[in-house]
């Protein structure tokens, strides 16, 4: 076995046999297959697929090529959430609590953000004292005692993927639906979840740009998660526009607080209900999540979770130095707001990061004072830049040009669901 | 510019402008561009190909990463010939005297052999004390003086294609047209040859297995020399059985000192004369190659070119310790004697290397007995394998299952031509 015929294999459209992927995933994780190897490798896969026995295949492989984690120590069934990156997208922080308070263990390995779409770690961290790195006996304790936890994933789990997600990032292969989702769904069953439920989002402002690209990711996806015993759903959802009323780090903590106090922007709520009730369901568990929304049960929880890892609940959340304020050029019915537009502005504005080393600002981001369906009048505020650095408003500004349109008032509008499909 | 947007440019199917080819060529040369962000472009151009412009501007891009030779001082023509490889080619040895004792300058910048084919370089390396290493001067020295050099290329002739040709060895990504002929091509032009003659080979002992291929490889190099002022022509030759009756290192000098004595097996002596012929026309000399086989002057120009760099004419070539005689199974035709096979059975004994650190056997390969066409009688002497390893005897003789065919005595046999097409 050697790389250049598996690589040869793929590249003349062949299909790669089990001993083939079995040995590159592992050699690969070895060193012994070189990186100059698997970015061509995964270029070919990327142009030629695979198709789903490859791909289940290939994310077994990257299972074994780590550790597998046990939850069954529990006395609750184990429910998880993967989204693939959208711009606004906490929803993890009010779900996680919420389906714990509802009586499942969420235990929620999450990762940063990395280009326009935030990170769920990035945003917690800007929670004084709040700690993402665990060890394994930490976070079982922490889920144990608060029914949730939402931390980084510790490099026991599929090393393989770990090596594969960064050699991908810098060879322009992400954007292959085969290692996509692979790579999720290596991490969340070796980390062991009894039950799974994807938001796969569809828009400007995703990876999936269309809705058939979404599909074929979503239905492999569960396909992988349902043979390897993981009761797996997906739901497509909206992310042509931004996810509530705020992008970047602090801002959508706060955000997140809000909708635990029964509150908080309408679109926030509807998914993180939707996704609460799915997941709820898959673990088979009997409840009514927007019940524990308006008792209170669902904050508690957030509380102790944050107070577990180190984080004070309590404590005021960073502010940016600076704003600046974006007003309505005319008076009408915003008829559009991009995802992408908003999200590269907020990342630009500190929120996120250029290369994986970078820092984050907390307070940084745009909040917004409208979504698409409102009324606006011509002078109001439409959004508000937040950052530390000013010199950065600019370099925003221009990211935002042509991302939104107000058209005449009373123009006719008709928003768009939230959840689009639902795959299982 | 960054390596990323250059690679996506490609794998989706774009055109490279120019300033992306410029850029990605001189970055990978400096290390800014990595290894494992080259081979994904490899690939992408492997399978989503380039145009014409494209193939020019990265020839150039690969040329301007390096020095250029100059041979304008010399009082004579130059004419080069490249060959794309094959079993038992060891036409440069008797074409470059040839040619120089015709009256044109020939500069031959030769390779190792890597694979089945065997390498100009490895094969007058069998002659007890010749250099294949020389310094510019030396090089143009020896051409000065006799006419002819057959030498290592130098370090300083286009670094960008010698990284880039190491790369794709290891990454699946050698069969690429566009990547061969702007290879192949920028090292004739930066070597400065006035004029060139492409040898393309075709058949199963080839890189090009089909005429469509090697038409297409053919015509994208004859365009690129074209273009940057050097004369070139193509012919694509036969390469579905050997050439001679040799295939290994010193039996390839055998035979071609047997040519240049006016000897030799017919197919050699007719391509010689023909690609000779080509390379006069090119240069522009008006002289008659066959008459120089014949009276000697080739030969002459041979002793003192081999003498010129260390080597001595008159020595006792290398033997093979051990010979393994393969007789034939059947009386009749000999219809098929496979170019490949025979490739891989000389490479196994020991006449080629499986890496380029691995040293050769001087004496190593296999001696033909017979050619397609001829008449055999059961049990007469087929072919001799040679090597210094008997321990390789089985591992070539497996190669050469289903390697040739006899039918019965009588059987019509229509032999192909050695010169196939001719592009210019």
């Amino acid at each position: 076995m050697d790389a250049i015929s598996v690589i040869r294999t793929k590249r003349d459209r062949g299909e790669l046999g089990d001993e083939q992927i079995d040995w590159v995933i592992d050699a690969y994780t070895r060193g012994e297959v070189a990186d100059e190897q698997m970015s061509a490798l995964a270029m070919a896969i990327l142009l030629n697929g695979m198709n789903r026995r490859e791909i289940a295949r290939w994310t077994a492989a990257m299972i074994a090529s780590g550790e597998r984690m046990d939850f069954s120590s529990l006395s609750r069934p184990t429910a998880d959430k993967h989204s693939t990156g959208g711009v606004g997208d906490k929803i993890t922080l009010p779900l996680a609590p919420l389906v714990a308070a509802c009586g499942a263990a969420v235990p929620q390995l999450s990762g940063r953000g990395l280009g326009h779409t935030g990170g769920t770690l990035d945003k917690l961290e800007s929670i004084p004292g709040w700690r993402a790195l665990l060890s394994n006996e930490e976070m079982l304790h922490v889920l144990d005692t608060t029914g949730a936890v939402i931390c980084a994933a510790g490099d026991g789990l599929a090393p393989a993927d770990k090596k594969l997600y960064a050699l991908r990032d810098v060879t322009g292969t992400v954007e292959a639906i085969p290692l996509i989702a692979s790579s999720i769904m290596s991490k969340k069953i070796a980390e062991g979840t009894g039950s799974l439920v994807l938001d796969v989002k569809v828009g400007t402002g995703a990876f999936m740009k269309t809705i058939e690209d979404a599909r074929e990711l979503a239905s492999t996806m569960v396909g992988l998660g349902t043979d390897h015993g993981v009761k797996t759903v997906a739901l497509l959802t909206d992310m042509s526009t931004p996810l509530g009323l705020t992008a970047g780090n602090a801002l959508e903590v706060r955000e997140s607080v809000e909708v635990l106090a029964g509150g908080g922007p309408a679109d926030v709520v509807e998914l993180t209900i939707a996704l609460a009730r799915e997941m709820l369901d898959a673990a088979g568990v009997d409840a009514d999540p927007a019940k524990a929304l308006a008792d209170g049960s669902a904050m508690d929880v957030w509380r102790r979770m944050i107070a577990a890892q180190g984080g004070d609940p309590d404590a005021e959340l960073p502010v940016a130095r600076e704003q600046h304020v974006i007003k309505a050029p005319a008076s009408g019915v915003l008829t559009r707001l991009d995802a992408y537009g908003i999200g590269v502005a907020a990342w630009r504005l500190g929120a996120g990061r250029a290369r994986k080393e970078d820092p984050v600002q907390a307070g940084a981001g745009v909040e917004l004072h409208a979504k698409p369906g409102d009324q606006v009048t011509e002078g109001q505020p439409l959004m508000t830049l937040h950052t530390d650095t000013p010199e950065r408003f600019e370099y925003a500004l221009q990211s935002m040009e042509g991302s939104y349109d107000i058209a005449a008032p009373g123009t006719p509008f008709t928003a768009s669901p939230v959840v689009l499909e639902r795959i299982a």
